[in-house]
């Protein structure tokens, strides 16, 4: 399977049909705790299925005592949970780079935080009695197409022990709100605190499996690798990383923004899928200050931050960069991977401060 | 004001940004009659604005009789209407050629249908008692930002007679649902059958004047020009149009499609602002055959179609075109305007039928 050679310089009409198809949250919206419906970012990677919910039947097979078809109105009969999810994709950020890899051009909005509404997978694996000698288990959509040559229907895998950690669900309303088609009804899996890849879509069966899972989205697709020839490592968990809402008003075509001079707040949110977030720094042309973080809400949905700016007019550039509970901070510039993945560098916003 | 250079060959970094922050419609969702909340197109000029809906006001200024101010909540006790509506950006397909103008690098997908309630916006004008001076109606949005150099809150006018047109809404809801923050809330025009620059979002006055309005989203953006210094052809009603849902499956990077061979059904939709649409046209590798329309809904929404196919192996190009009862065609080659504006030229699908 031939990875697609990289891109210098300038953007393809491919990437530009991918980034027009595909939806980034405008970041503005990092007001929002949770992003409204309809600017929750999207990744699609062939077609949105147009599924027929009445039909619709969740099978769980493979290594487990009872195998079970499941009606996605049965589904919701069982007890349910309602989670604040913050999701990112793993190619977040990948556009801002030169070479890169062919594929969604991401600037760095590739974020966003839903209220998800489902059944915990594990109720559903202990229900169908997954066998002790599963080593994965892999969650099939309906969404089929070409990667590399490679003709499948998109599928990720977990470990059983990932799959039973009671936060993973099956979720089937998003917002309060029924699914919508493209964010993967009538049934999902949302996979908090890993990248958003995890979180299949138009989820038709479960399959526990003795060997791990070699799908191309699993085995191929989704590994951080700094070098051509690397076996490299997967995309799990979320890296540390943090946005602001860009201030003052923006030009149209460039997005460059435009400041009053004088005192204003900066908010803006910071995520982390391996710990909680505990700091976060803002600066104006290097110089760092602390921002205020907002209560924790719940550990799998960002943190809002806060900062006081006095704007002095003149050519200014402002960052930000979190740190997590388990040490981890957003360097200064993108770490390197050949495919763009898990990308976060700071945010860096030039800005003209009015005289 | 300055008009930016073309951009010649492959895509911008700023282009990039504007296709992953607007949002096209996936062209699988041709499918629905009405375009699923999150998927229907957006096209933001500047941020989309933190509106607090209660506190919102509408004034109606200028040359009335009755200025008013009026709260939403007023507004929403007033007979009200619902329409479907099909919003085509002017822009649509502008990211098809080269040279082109640096704007949003649309392909194909900014179009979508919605349904839309709200208030017709004679009954606005007739309360305030709109004075027979008016030579334009204009409307102002809250969001700013500048475009060409030029600061301004983004506003349109209409002249009264198309304002006082009986299908112009002040609408409040979309698909039986509030407004959303990304299309306007809490208030937005809509101007059925005008490219969707006219129904302008997130709307706080009206303001009747005595003179053509002249802000530079009137009288200098939106118009068609063939050479530079053309004073060109304001965009008005939509051009007649037609897109199909691309058949088979895709490859996630290039798009390109695979078919199965043997009979399937391509289904699409097409769309005039001048006359109801009364043909659509199919070819496989420039053989046209006449499609099967659909019963015409209501006249501000695209019309259906399909046709049937027998896909033979191989590599073929499928397209579409369309023409309107005022006998308007599409070209089979994009028309030239400096900005990229009305595009209409025919889609062109290729595929690769399996053997």
């Amino acid at each position: 399977m031939a990875r697609r050679p990289p891109i210098v310089g300038r953007f393809t009409r491919e990437e530009v049909g991918l980034a027009t198809r595909n939806s980034g949250m405008p970041l503005e919206a990092l007001r929002y705790d949770v992003t409204p419906a309809g600017l929750h970012y999207l990744l699609i990677h062939f077609d949105i299925p147009y599924a027929d919910p009445a039909g619709w039947r969740l099978h769980v097979t493979g290594l487990v005592e009872q195998p079970a078809s499941i009606d996605v109105e049965d589904l919701k009969k069982l007890p349910s949970r309602t989670l604040r999810v913050t999701l990112e994709c793993a190619g977040n950020g990948r556009g801002q780079g030169t070479p890169r890899y062919p594929s969604v051009p991401w600037l760095e909005e590739g974020v966003s935080t839903a209220e998800w509404t489902g059944v915990p997978l594990a109720e559903i694996l202990h229900r169908a009695r997954i066998r002790n000698s599963a080593r994965d288990v892999v969650f099939h959509g309906t969404d089929r197409g070409f990667d590399r040559g490679i003709e499948h229907n998109f599928a990720r895998s977990l470990p059983p022990a990932e799959a039973l950690r009671d936060e993973v669900l099956l979720a089937y309303a998003m917002n309060g709100a029924p699914l919508l088609p493209q964010h993967g009804a009538p049934l999902r899996l949302i996979v908090p605190r890993w990248y958003g890849m995890a979180s299949v879509k138009w989820l038709q069966r479960i399959e526990a499996i003795d060997r791990p899972f070699d799908g191309v989205q699993q085995a191929s697709s989704y590994h951080f690798r700094r070098a051509p020839g690397d076996q490299g490592e997967p995309c799990r968990l979320m890296r540390v990383n943090s946005l602001m809402v860009p201030p003052g008003i923006p030009d149209f075509y460039s997005r460059r923004r435009t400041v009053e001079p004088g005192a204003s707040e900066i908010y803006g949110r910071a995520w982390s899928g391996a710990a909680p977030v505990e700091r976060v720094e803002f600066s104006v042309d290097g110089a760092w200050q602390e921002a205020e973080l907002e209560a924790q809400g719940p550990l799998s949905a960002w943190r809002g931050w806060r900062v006081q700016w006095n704007a002095r007019p003149g050519e200014r550039q402002l960052a930000c960069r979190a740190t997590d509970a388990a040490g981890n901070v957003q360097p200064l510039e993108p770490p390197v991977d050949l495919s763009g993945f898990g990308n976060n560098g700071i945010q860096r916003i030039p800005v003209t401060v009015r005289g």
